[in-house]
């Protein structure tokens, strides 16, 4: 086996319909869609198939209620400072104060801790054990002070699900308006904007089998929000900057086809998920965070005990293998897993993450051909580990 | 003649080189850079390369000076906003203001409105008859007051340069810094950012022959700029988000062979522009906007009298031919040309703009397809012209 990538929650590769969706506008249709000539006109069909696409693939009406971005981190920079500049500056009927949860991505997180230097509050909803937030914890700390309450709707390195529904419900009750950071939800589970009546929802194409450097934000019933990026000409004022044509088209094909294989996600990519996960926990001293029945199909954030994350993705790699320690975000730093500090993991279990994300493209062979690697690698780097025969304490919590 | 573009400063085609070094990356080298494994890896020397590109493109030191982000519009706002925390919001060292041209593109025109909106004063430049802001009148405007002069370094609809590096050093002669959107000017005139001595440069890789949605920001000696993008992962934290691979890859290759065409474009395009603007100047009541010898050497701002733009795209575009009444971005609403307003023309004039843009594609069987059809439907739309014949003052200032 040459070649295994089972890193597909840092990204994914391109959907070949997607790819060659895309080519034309690269290319040839390469007219700006302001444009009032022939060139132009020449993407119109296109762009327009692909809105329909992303409308369909979120359960989103037929409106003006998708503005394309160029990433999720865009999409989600601009609801939080958004909300900042419509109501959270001026405390608006006395809101001051943004609740998230404790394991949000960076671009949420990070976004936060800027508006607090500005001086928003901000509540951090902690999770449990689980990876998991419980809309109980949103309901305790909520209050009508709140202006925007925002939780991912699944977690980048555990996979969990989170109830996006009832926390919106919640939010509402409160005059809060609610954002989910979708993604790692979509084209992994169903998502349905309609039915989870979130105010805003983040997603981006590259990990949905579309390219990178383009993305969306959902914004319930075109509700105005101080844009991210002036200018006041495309996206109805609301998104400026010429329209990346091939990158639109290439995500809505993309999420179309995702779309199609969500059944597939929930059998097949889930069966080659349980399949792996089933043999790391054969093994002695393993972990997986996270209930199976609360993460999306593809994901499982594991710790094998002696096992330095680093050391074991330098094995696989080896190997041919493609995995990730957490998020490829904070790949960089050879940090500890965040997420295994927030679920209360002591040192040595968050040292010890291994993330491995499946998409439909995964086959069996491949998670087989894992396994072997896995054990391998778990058996020489456990006997050259020192940190394993002193036997530290395996967690602080009840885990 | 089939096809024939000559709206360049909309949007460009890809370079065919340019176009050839990004599908790699949209394919099978999908990896994210940020990760260890080697479809991380796998991306990084094309990365490095494409980065060399462009601090060779527009003469930055080899240091972290330049940023990648989606775009121009991007780049803009973020130089304006990140001002704006870092010095504006508190006027620090009593500085409150900021100075913009008037015939900024709306990415900063509109975001120096929202500033405005935010307690910040603006200060608007205007241009004279010829479409230029003088370095005088930034003098006689400027104080210790202002945090940022913004100046683009050529119009995109009139094709003016401007004198940046004159109005850089009159900017730091009062403590403010210097930005400039360079947009339409990198890859048609040289562009060194050590020499004119800016602080902050704006381009987009659509408008040289890259692809669209990426596009970058210089910032002198990596200066801290709060940032547009939260998130703290990427670009050393200054810009968050995924990096967009292909489209880098593909911008870096288009500007190293954009600045390898200068000479050619200051020529050769240069020629056919000019044989395209005499042949209209022949035309009895037709203008052009700008002295020639300071504009970059493929765009025409004309004005043929008794014709309205619109109506002229229409014809050129039933024969094929691909031009703008102006800014693309201002087409869609078939408005009046706001660079003929701000240089003092009447509504008929700026009624009647006609933008023509090349690049080094354009062919000179081209041009003088394109002269007889422009000839024909002049001829055509002035018989039918009410306004016309009705004789209305030509303009109002002494143009
Ligand atoms: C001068 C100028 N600045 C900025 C832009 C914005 O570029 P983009 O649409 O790629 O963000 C444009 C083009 O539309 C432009 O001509
Ligand atoms: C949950 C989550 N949110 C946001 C992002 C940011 O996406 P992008 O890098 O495409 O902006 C990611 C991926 O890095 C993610 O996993």
């Amino acid at each position: 086996m040459n070649k295994v990538y089972l890193d597909n929650n840092a990204t994914t590769m391109i959907d070949p319909e997607a790819y060659e969706a895309m080519l034309p506008f690269l290319g040839e249709n390469f007219g700006n869609p302001n444009s009032l000539h022939s060139y132009g006109n020449a993407t119109h069909a296109a762009l327009g198939r692909a809105m329909d696409q992303l409308y369909a693939g979120i359960g989103a009406k037929d409106s003006d209620d998708i503005v394309v971005t160029s990433c999720a981190t865009e999409s989600n920079n601009w609801v939080l400072k958004g909300v900042y500049f419509d109501i959270l500056k001026e405390q608006k009927n006395g809101k001051n104060r943004i609740i998230v949860s404790s394991v949000e991505h960076p671009a949420v997180g990070a976004t936060a801790a800027f508006l607090e230097s500005l001086g928003v509050e901000v509540t951090r909803l902690d999770v449990d054990h689980n990876g998991l937030v419980s809309p109980q914890a949103l309901k305790s700390v909520i209050g009508d002070d709140v202006a925007l309450v925002s939780v991912m709707n699944a977690n980048n390195e555990t996979g969990v699900i989170f109830d996006i529904k009832s926390m919106a419900e919640i939010a509402h009750a409160y005059g809060a308006l609610f954002h989910t950071d979708a993604v790692q939800a979509v084209g992994k589970i169903p998502v349905n904007v309609a039915e989870s009546n979130v105010d805003f929802l983040s997603f981006s194409a590259h990990k949905f089998h579309g390219p990178k450097g383009v993305g969306g934000l959902y914004i319930k019933n075109s509700r105005e929000l101080t844009p991210l990026l002036h200018g006041g000409e495309h996206m109805g004022g609301r998104r400026s900057g010429t329209l990346n044509v091939a990158g639109i088209v290439a995500m809505g094909k993309a999420l179309e086809n995702s779309v199609k294989f969500l059944d597939f996600e929930r059998s097949q990519v889930r069966r080659l998920r349980d399949k792996l996960e089933d043999a790391i926990l054969e093994m002695s001293d393993t972990y997986v965070v996270g209930d199976r029945q609360v993460r999306v199909p593809n994901t499982i954030l594991a710790s094998i005990k002696g096992v330095e994350g680093e050391a074991m993705l330098w094995d696989l790699n080896q190997a041919g293998i493609a995995a990730s320690t957490g998020s490829a975000c904070a790949s960089e730093s050879l940090e500890s897993n965040p997420i295994m500090e927030a679920i209360g993991a002591d040192a040595e279990l968050a040292h010890t993450a291994l993330r491995l994300s499946l998409s439909r493209f995964t086959t069996e062979a491949e998670i087989d051909y894992a396994i072997e690697v896995i054990k391998k690698a778990t058996n020489r780097l456990r006997a050259i580990s020192s940190s394993f025969s002193y036997a530290p304490s395996w967690h602080k919590s009840g885990l």
